[in-house]
């Protein structure tokens, strides 16, 4: 932890983030979604809690967008958690990936998948004192969308279309941060083909 | 949302989380930790993606590590993801919880309970122009409790006896906020009964 305290000023995007499949072959479910994504253009390291990926920002959500859908359609009852981030003080190693073209490898392949999803997000932009305005925009932005659900404590639901629920989290990522205030983290949490689904699409 | 942009004064401590067993069972699971759970001291409500708790600091804590044990003790991989907040500006419906005695209801039936757990945490002092030098600190702090496993993008590594590492989370959660920077968001992960655990104790 001996970094200097600077901005990033990488443009590279980071994402942490888990998946669990409700189902006793959970194994088989996420080395499956992850073996039939193509996850060529991102980079990704797995540790027994969790695997983050990093590129360029429209390659992290081809790629999750991909593996999420690809575990969702063994229609086990599937959880996804991750962070989203950019700009973090300190990160700018690793950005090889940056120079990759901006040919989305799996969106052909998965567009044509339906999924409802129910999830919950959040934004944090940082060391911004009109944050909370960042995140009311963007509600109404969720709004406006028609993938906004309900509010909430700590989070706000969104629902529906799991490819409009992607397009408005990656829209939404990239409307709350600027210039002045790089840092920005959104945590995202789904739950698919759950058996408490009441809005099922 | 249209709530007024004012600072949250309440010391109420909100918890919104997931518990994830990865097995055929899974309600079974985490209704079973529910029940067994005293949740008499918090608020709570639970809905199709995640449950939300409310109350004083000492008895979130206390509810969430015993809904982890209980889980955890039926020897399924779980994996628990939670956001816990103070301070969010708004944020002051609902302290009737408040009023609760200081008396853990949970920590004599679950001290006794041995179990490893992998985990990640990151820590989000909200509007606080030093959040980074809270963060460093925060990781200091998990190496002199002996918790803290490896550094890592966009979170920090945490391991060993799951009642130590709560007890770490609870200090930084309160070390990581001061009078003048009450918003404080702490995300954390937890891998339990892992097939994938190197260092498991
Ligand atoms: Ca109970």
């Amino acid at each position: 932890m001996e970094q200097v305290f600077s901005c990033g000023t990488s443009p590279i995007v980071g994402l942490r983030f888990s998946l669990h499949p409700m189902a006793d072959n959970f194994i088989e479910i996420i080395k499956g979604a992850l073996r039939e994504a193509d996850t060529s253009n991102v980079w990704m390291h797995t540790d027994d809690v969790s695997t983050v990926m990093r590129g360029k920002q429209i390659h992290v959500f081809d790629t999750v967008r991909a593996i999420v859908l690809y575990a969702a359609k063994t229609g086990a009852h599937v959880a996804f958690n991750g962070t989203f981030s950019i700009g973090c003080p300190g990160d700018s190693a690793g950005d090889v990936f940056l120079e990759k073209d901006d040919i989305l490898l799996n969106e052909p392949q998965i567009r044509e998948i339906k999924q409802y999803v129910s999830s919950q997000f959040a934004l944090y932009p940082m060391n911004n004192p009109d944050y909370m305005s960042v995140i009311y925009t963007e509600v109404a932005r969720a709004k406006e969308h028609g993938v906004f659900n309900e509010s909430m404590h700590y989070a706000s639901g969104l629902h529906g279309d799991i490819h409009q629920v992607f397009t408005f989290l990656e829209e939404s990522f990239t409307h709350a941060r600027s210039d002045q205030y790089k840092h920005l983290v959104m945590t995202v949490n789904m739950s698919i083909n759950s058996p408490s689904h009441k809005g099922d699409a």
